[in-house]
C-alpha cells in the first residue's frame, strides 16, 4: 500500500486543513431525509419557508455527512485515520438550503500519543463549515485517531 | 392537519422514549460510505477486520443518521418539532457492524420554555443505542425545538 501522506506526524497544533466546495441541492437533501429524517422540512420547499429553517434545508445529520465528505476528500482518505469516538460538540447554525454552496476548514487543536494504543494518537480538530455567504452554518469539536508513520518514532 | 401527538406539553422530564428496532445491512453501510465516508473499514469486510473496529463497521455518521430515522419514527414525525440547533455530545462507544440489531431510547432531561421565540420550547434528550448484545454502540445529548400545543398554554 503507497505510504499515505497524513500521518499523526503531519497534523501538528495550529495546522489548518481547508475543505473542498461542495454544492447541496434540492435532490439529495430530499432523498437524504426519506431514508433518515423525514421531518416535511428536510422534504418539501413550501413545508421548508413555512418552517424556522425558511427554505428546503438539509437534515443536520447530512449536514454533517456532507461535512464528512468535504474532510474526506479534504485529507482522511490520504491518511493513517482509524476512525474516531465521537463528537465533542456539533452545533448546527444555520440552516443549509438547497442549492447553498458550502465550504470550511478543519484546525487541529490537540494532539497526543496513546499509551494505551502503541503506535496510535489522537488528533483534536476545530471544524468549521461555511456557506457562499460566508455565514457558519456548521461548527464543531471532534477527535479523529491516526496511526503513526514511525511506531515509537521521535515526534 | 391533524393535531400531534407530541407537542412540548407532553415531553415532561423523565419520560423515555423507547426507539424501534433497526437491522443494519453491509448493503447500506457500504452505500452510506461510497457517498459520504469512503474510509477502507467502512466499504469492505475485509479492511473492516483489519482495522480496529474489527469488521465491516457503519461510519458514525451513518450510525448517527439510523438512530435518527429510529427517533423519526418512535416521536419525531408526529410530534411539533422544529429541528435542533445541534449536539452537545455524541459518542460511538462501539463498532456497529454488519447485521447488527440496533434498538434504544431517548429521556427528556430537561426543559424550558423560549422566551425569545413564543409559543416553543426547548427540550434536551439523553439519547441510547444498543445492540443486539445489550452494548451501547451511541450515546448523545442533544436540545429540540417543539412548538407548544397551546401557545401560552399552561404547562
Amino acid at each position: 500500500m503507497a505510504a499515505k501522506k497524513w500521518a499523526y506526524e503531519d497534523l501538528r497544533e495550529g495546522l489548518v486543513l481547508p475543505l473542498p466546495e461542495r454544492l447541496v441541492t434540492a435532490e439529495e437533501i430530499i432523498e437524504f431525509a426519506r431514508e433518515f429524517d423525514a421531518q416535511p422540512m428536510h422534504l418539501d420547499e413550501e413545508a421548508g419557508r413555512e418552517s424556522l429553517l425558511g427554505g428546503l434545508a438539509s437534515s443536520g445529520w447530512h449536514s454533517s455527512a456532507i461535512f464528512m465528505r468535504m474532510m474526506c476528500e479534504a485529507f482522511l482518505l490520504d491518511s493513517t485515520s482509524e476512525g474516531s469516538p465521537g463528537i465533542t460538540e456539533l452545533r448546527w447554525k444555520k440552516p443549509v438550503l438547497a442549492g447553498d454552496l458550502l465550504s470550511g476548514s478543519s484546525t487541529v487543536l490537540a494532539r497526543r500519543i496513546l499509551r494505551s494504543r502503541p503506535g496510535m494518537g489522537l488528533v483534536t480538530f476545530r471544524h468549521m463549515v461555511t456557506n457562499q455567504h460566508g455565514e457558519t452554518v456548521l461548527e464543531g469539536e471532534n477527535p479523529i485517531l491516526f496511526r503513526l508513520r514511525e511506531a515509537g518514532g521521535a515526534v
